[in-house]
């Protein structure tokens, strides 16, 4: 092998190693979020408590990332479609550490309400949002593994579901609170849940644009829905 | 001139040109902030409207300088310490963004509230909480276009006190649902304001560890504030 060579192998394991980092602070985070919510849905104290005592890993991981990808840049002043790769992960990072955040305060509310009484009609509101959320985040992983810009559509798409969820979970919490007002403190509670839930799923949808930008080029954050279904599928 | 000097002068003049439409990217940010803030207080539903309608202007220059700074990497291979500013460039634009977007809540809010027959007593904290956000929204742009520590790490010690003004908040709300369930309706909105102008703050906190990293060289995030505090003021 030439000294050529020798560089570039050993430069595409720098940007492989950094990808595959990425890949496994996805999956610390997927794991966060699914015991979050099995914690609030189950009330399991002792997941909740595991839950919110486990982001500094997410967070450790995302500042090792960041420095690991400015570093590749820096010295290997790569060329467009690789320093692109680069940027896209330095912006994916932010978006799943923060949904490690909104998972950290699921646990911390389900720690909190192990105590309340019943969630009633709720249980199954939240676990539709949940199980929603959770697939988002899956489909998010997926399309960012295979950097499959279709998947990606499609969970962009789906946020407009996670945000009609959201907000009929908030009406049922407001008849709730209306009917008693011994369940305005907890019904608080859980919307404070719903609305981490619903947050999740913004930043999935974040992390779908970044990776459609990255396949075809064309920043397609705050265009619009139809305009962006047009614009990629319109061209394969 | 020689070639060298007249590409270096260029050059300058390009990273210049992206550091100085982020500052006018963060100036249309704090308009947005404070007439959504204005609109909520004195319930000015035109001035609501024009808030929850301008974000698009913020939005479009996000992308801009996101390809700006993308394209100055690309073509220009910065040296370490303007790679570094570049990146950080990238990462604020994002949060400045997400501040726009949760003025733009606080304007849709704000059109839908005109109708709420008095906050009460929450009011003042309401106003109180505004004008410690906007403070910060501030002092932050300042931070960021001197690249000023001591205030970026000012910034940091204030969120906490953000928070607390919202918890506060959250209690006084809480309270005030209790007393008469006819203000759940009304309660529950501003809960939200509230809850955008702290999501404000979590922002600015963010730009202002980016700007601390920036001139530091040190990842100050999730770092606990006694011992950012230790590092950076030890420094000095």
């Amino acid at each position: 092998m030439n000294n050529t060579q020798h560089t570039s192998h050993q430069y595409n394991q720098e940007l492989e190693a950094a990808r595959s980092k990425l890949m496994t602070m996805g999956g610390l985070v997927e794991t966060q979020v699914t015991d979050a919510i099995k914690a609030l849905l189950e009330r399991d104290s002792a997941l909740g408590e595991k839950v919110s005592f486990s982001d500094y890993e997410i967070n450790t991981m995302e500042v090792a990332i960041d420095e690991q990808c400015a570093e590749i840049i820096a010295r290997r002043q790569p060329a467009a479609s690789d320093l692109r790769l680069l940027l896209t992960i330095i912006k994916v990072i932010t978006d799943l550490e923060r949904i490690g955040d909104e998972a950290e305060k699921v646990g911390r509310y389900a720690v909190e309400m192990t105590e309340t009484a019943s969630y009633g009609d709720l249980h199954n509101s939240l676990r539709h949002l949940g199980e929603h959320v959770k697939a988002m985040l899956s489909d998010t992983l997926d399309a960012l593994a295979r950097l499959d810009v279709k998947q990606a559509m499609q969970v962009v798409s789906n946020d407009q579901q996670v945000d009609e969820e959201f907000d009929s979970i908030t009406r049922q919490l407001y008849t709730r609170m209306l009917e008693d007002p011994r369940n305005i403190k907890d019904s608080l509670n859980v919307t404070w849940c719903a609305r981490s839930m619903e947050r999740i799923g913004d930043h999935c949808k974040n992390i779908c644009e970044y990776v459609i930008y990255l396949v075809k080029g064309k920043d397609v954050r705050h265009t619009n829905l139809e305009k962006m279904r047009d614009e990629i599928l319109g061209n394969d």
